[in-house]
């Protein structure tokens, strides 16, 4: 258990007049417990206390770790969870649950609770998880020179022919040769006029010469995530595709400029706005300029407009953004960055340069 | 949009007397819509009235298919999803949601309805996914066939002095040269005593002679996924061990035989959990012996001991009986299975007899 990191948790629920709180995510649980488990559909929690004690709630098919040193509470798979959980749980002043609980899990507190108040109280983790240690900035720094070294490798292995499932089909070996695990989210590679949707899924399209080319992909090494879009050409390039191109690029450069501890995280979103806008382009930037991130491939906050939170130093978040025309193509531009004591750094390296394959 | 499933949903919904139902989980919208988006914390729904109209609710971010042919209501990051979705709640009679909804937007949800009753009704859509269609049974076969051969490879490649994660982290390129992509959640690879643990992570331990290997693996084949354990042994085999595993191959091999419509679930646990008692070891099996599968690793229903639905045709679950024993190690032995119209069809053929690597 990081006791350092529960007692974080515990001042910010006393800031919040929260006598319980219920962690469920299992990243959360990772981060207070240092034991991960994916318990998909079946319950797991850690309830703390406001004055400091803690319960784990488990399943008997989940490992518990001797790094799980308060009372354990266990049910089986024949067992209802809330039922077991609820003999811990006090009917009294507020409990908070975390936003990503499953609602089935909650609806049964509900009934189970006649006077206790129920409210979402995620930032009491995500508040805490949001600085990062150095110990964490260290390993998002390794996992994001994997992804450089991961992109490098992608787009050297586009060619002619190539079809989009093909490139993001090679993500999986290319990670694993550099020790690095499985993803947070599958890699976008996006041909086209598929780059129009900035979620697009590889599918069987094949690259024709004019086509941007979008690789949005990360993975996860020694729990911590990293995260990078790049956007190249193939063969030919119209001039509308690279002003959009040029403006994107000044975006996220300008974007990424005024980051410093203190400025509102709107702001940077602001910032990059203002460039796609100045440039024609305003309705088709149609998503934030970035998230936080770290054991989770999105964490909160993220960096939009309407997020008044200043930013502080150590937190890691990617400043990504794009520029997306339908039935023609896209570009988005991201890296990842971490606030320092005056300004940022970013964690990727590989560059940004326009760049035209043949 | 497949408007057959929705009329069975709409089925299940008067069934229930549900008035309105929030489908929320990915797989059910693509089920439903043939659209698959991956909107991780971002809310995305497709809401179903019972008589017959639906809205789907989604981000700018997100581009809906032409396949989506209802009314589509669309947010913006910097606005509040449930408050675009409230327009089209009918603050009146029994609101349906889904059990892996995040708590988050129920609490929201919550709060904006005065009347309108809010009940989990998970099951309208899922005992419709439960019963698979003849396009969803070739799939799956097709995807457990690329996982059989997964398996070979994986098995095939254990050598003197390797580790977990070795063995674990070639399963995406082993998937991805027989076109299946990606997890529904991470290959176990565990050696000796960590299979004492049902659900062990993949670390840096190193095989040793007398060691059992429990390899459970899947992956994805064109959205449907596959799933299965072996247990092997490395160069020596104790008594002990030797009982372990023959006793878990016939509770494996006794409860597929019962399988037929009808029979209930609970009764096909029932069936393995005696063999392991009679062994002696019914203290430990401590899960319950399968689980549905089809668009997702687990579905609903569980094959467990508290679960009396009569199984029927079409249904698409696994057999995995276990036996870990702690500080000594594990075994466990599954395949999926279909319920065909008078018995059971296995989806996997991979041998199950006694095999001692060296």
């Amino acid at each position: 258990m990081r006791n350092d990191r529960i007692q974080k948790v515990i001042k910010q629920m006393k800031g919040k007049n929260i006598d319980q709180l219920l962690v469920t995510s299992e990243a959360s649980l990772f981060y207070l417990t240092e034991h991960w488990v994916h318990p998909m559909e079946r319950f797991l929690a850690l309830l703390i206390r406001a004055d400091g004690d803690c319960v784990y709630v488990a399943n008997d098919l989940f490992y518990v770790s001797d790094k799980v040193t308060c009372p354990v509470l266990r049910y089986n798979d024949s067992q209802d969870a809330v039922e077991v959980l609820s003999e811990s749980l006090a009917d009294t002043g507020i409990l908070g649950v975390e936003a990503s609980m499953q609602a089935g899990f909650l609806l049964k507190i509900q009934a189970k609770l006649q006077k206790a108040k129920i409210m979402e109280a995620s930032s009491c983790v995500l508040d805490v998880r949001m600085i990062k240690d150095e110990g964490e900035i260290r390993l998002l720094k390794e996992s994001s020179a994997i992804n450089d070294k991961a992109m490098k490798d992608l787009v050297n292995r586009i060619h002619s022919g190539c079809t989009e499932e093909e490139i993001s089909h090679m993500a999986p070996e290319i990670y694993c040769s550099y020790g690095a695990l499985g993803y947070h989210s599958c890699p976008i590679v996006s041909f086209g006029k598929n780059a129009a949707d900035p979620h697009h899924g590889a599918d069987s399209t094949v690259l024709k010469p004019g086509d941007c080319i979008v690789i949005d992909t990360g993975s996860i090494y020694r729990d911590y995530c990293s995260d990078m879009t790049r956007t190249v050409f193939w063969e030919e390039l119209s001039p509308e595709m690279e002003k959009v191109y040029q403006t994107v690029l000044e975006a996220q450069a300008y974007a990424s400029s005024i980051i410093r501890p203190g400025i509102p995280c709107c702001e940077i979103d602001r910032a990059a706005r203002s460039v796609i806008e100045k440039a024609g382009y305003g309705l088709y930037f149609n998503h934030r300029v970035g998230h936080n991130l770290g054991l989770e491939g999105h964490e909160a906050p993220g960096i939009s407009e309407d997020n008044p939170m200043p930013v502080k130093e150590g937190m890691v978040f990617s400043v990504e953004p794009g520029i997306y025309l339908p039935g023609i193509g896209g570009v988005r531009i991201e890296d990842l960055v971490v606030v320092t004591k005056d300004g940022y750094e970013s964690l990727n390296h590989y560059p940004k340069e326009l760049k035209i394959l043949r």
